[in-house]
């Protein structure tokens, strides 16, 4: 599969660039929007392509087209403010979500954030990202498009262990960035996951089998 | 009909609110988030019921029951930042319209902006609300609801001219805010722009008549 991943350069997407760039049946491209990205994606013999969520629709599915999946796994990031949130983590999911339709590209792993359908769990400060990532996953299922949303709990840079817990509503934790790069490529050709939405923290259970327990 | 008003203390529903409270067929509901917003109500002998956008949706559907019909005309303004434009403006909307799906309230005329379906008209600094703008509009036109979307150009305190210019894509073009809440008194009942999304300026054109023609 020839895979889009957007926000490749983010913590999970150089983690599951680098999975892909092992496996011969895989081929991602990396959308990023800083030339100086370019270098790392280059030592993995890995085509980067530069377009920033804040472009056109036009744009995205320029880069898209060919591609047989899409990997949203962006975010505008802590250290800007809730005007990035609108522009990047809901509308640029849209207008990337927009793109698959145009060119065809059906299926979409979306990478999202526990509890974003609770809004009764969204704490003060977070909630405003949270209203981007409840609308733009809502966004995603009713698109018609294949669609996967995983919601990860607390994102930390310990080391992947391969073993998470999976489930529909699950209590607040933890989950290294690694494994859920592991998780998204797992996913990607598991039909299985189609049309599925669900949270992962840090677990007991290998990758592959509490995935296709949901 | 009993129409719930969500954001009738801002400068558009004070003015819908009056034309509804003289209409002997009508009863508005003034849906206010301050004690101090009552006493306007009060002088027009109106029902105020105090509940924030910011509150859930089972706080909205209780203040909305029995009523048939819902108009959203509230807004975050512009001296708050973008955390309460996504709080307001797109999950306020979203929770609005949820609360009219759990009350059966079917009626739904929702104040948007013109262009807000132009991304490429959105200058860059006023882009993170029209995101919102969007998206809102876009959760109404999916939600089943008898929906009405109206796009003013840029509001204006000028006293209203009882005439518009009506189209799918207009122009960029002022119109007074009590033109505005003529225009959704006008539509409230007119089952011609039912499931109907349209722009509107100042003109020459009588309020009835440019609506008609949509």
């Amino acid at each position: 599969m020839k895979v889009l991943v957007v926000g490749a350069n983010g913590q999970i997407g150089r983690h599951f660039v680098k999975l892909l760039s092992d496996d011969p049946d895989h081929t991602p491209i990396a959308m990023i929007r800083n030339e100086e990205q370019i270098s790392f994606f280059n030592s993995l013999n890995v085509e980067s392509v530069l377009v920033s969520l804040e472009d056109s629709v036009k744009d995205i599915a320029g880069v898209m087209t060919g591609c047989d999946a899409v990997v949203f796994t962006a975010g505008s990031g802590g250290s800007t403010g809730a005007d990035k949130t609108l522009l990047i983590d809901l509308d640029g999911a849209a207008k990337t979500i927009e793109a698959a339709h145009q060119t065809g590209t059906d299926r979409f792993l979306m990478v999202s954030a526990i509890h974003a359908d609770r809004r009764e769990q969204w704490g003060e400060e977070i909630a405003p990202y949270y209203v981007a990532k409840h609308h733009a996953d809502n966004i995603l299922r009713s698109s018609g498009l294949a669609y996967t949303i995983i919601r990860p709990g607390a994102l930390t840079n310990d080391p992947g262990t391969g073993k998470i817990k999976a489930g529909e509503n699950l209590e607040r934790g933890s989950i290294p960035r690694e494994d859920v790069a592991a998780v998204l490529y797992n996913a990607l050709t598991n039909d299985h996951l189609f049309a599925k939405t669900f949270e992962i923290v840090a677990g007991d259970d290998d990758i592959a089998a509490a995935l296709n327990r949901l």
